[in-house]
């Protein structure tokens, strides 16, 4: 059943739509990145629902990860994006601002349920954010947030940190490591923003 | 520049209108299987664009990948789901009709651009759709088809083919192996679809 609006709803409904227009400008779009007053990054809880992008087992590439390649359970790592950087690498093969990658560390198992071989996924036990914020991060325009399998958030990483300095010299597009993300390399070579010279 | 309608225009609208009704009561919605006259199912070509559920590498678990643990180079398996379905699992703990799910298998490298050692993907090998619709599969409600590596259309295995006969008996929630996908087991747990018995 419906119930008629009294006359003094009216004044609500304006009061209302004052305060979301007020929070609207002070919040981000969905997909882009939420920053605490004192600068801390908010972990995205839905980067399981952004676009999934490639998986590695094991891989000692880089001091992002810290993976040690243990004999027989070595870890997994996922990465996603949000859908709205995705959109847009697939129109100019590059990222815009705002972009957050999430890499998701899992432990690996093997000879579970009716597996006789190989290695599948179990329990989560990291979280790393790669976030490009031109406004915050003027000089590097990207940072890297280490959230652990569970802090609710997490400071950026100092500017000269490992994975900063490793993804600026070695990322084929603008510092990500598009090289290993097998649906973007053919993106980013015909939008020509592949840089080969890192991948070698 | 905008041109003006004729009256005759009136006519066309109206009837493209009414083709426009028949074309959509006839198509599935987004997300859901799309079937030739003939039966078989087309490709969906959005696939990466669906919900990440889980990978593996070198799973040797059942007839539907036939993975080989190739010694240095296996393979890696990625699976995704529809969102429409995995809205609906994270509500019920099960799957609606029109489910699809997709296994992605993709060969692995080692020791490419800077990695140094563990495993990564490389190019797609095939691809398999896990179709639930009661009304086209009665006896089974699922089917399995296989589409290779680029193949446009494809028919369902047969009712008795070992996809078939191992989901039924060893998928932890109708037919699928939630077992292997971290993030639905406490769901399914929570939902009371979790078929303990099956995962011994």
């Amino acid at each position: 059943m419906r119930k008629t609006m009294p006359l003094a709803g009216t004044g609500l409904i304006a009061a209302a739509t004052l305060m979301s227009a007020g929070v609207f400008a002070q919040q981000p779009a969905p997909g882009e990145p939420r920053f605490t007053s004192d600068g801390q990054l908010q972990r995205p809880d839905d980067y399981r629902e952004w676009i999934y992008l490639s998986s590695g087992l094991g891989m000692t590439y880089g001091a992002a990860v810290e993976a040690v390649a243990k004999a027989g359970a070595p870890d997994f790592d996922n990465v996603f994006v949000t859908r709205r950087a995705y959109r847009a690498f697939l129109e100019t093969g590059t990222w815009p601002d705002k972009t957050m990658l999430a890499l998701e560390v899992r432990s690996s198992a093997s000879k579970g349920s009716i597996n006789k071989g190989g290695h599948y996924q179990e329990g989560m036990t990291g979280l790393e954010i790669h976030v490009k914020d031109v406004a915050r991060f003027p000089a590097t325009k990207w940072a890297f947030v280490s959230f652990g399998a569970s802090a609710r958030t997490a400071k950026a990483l100092p500017a000269n940190s490992g994975c900063q300095d490793c993804h600026s010299r070695e990322g084929a597009v603008d510092e990500t490591f598009v090289q290993f993300y097998p649906t973007l390399v053919p993106v980013a070579k015909a939008k020509g923003t592949f840089k080969v010279a890192a991948t070698k």
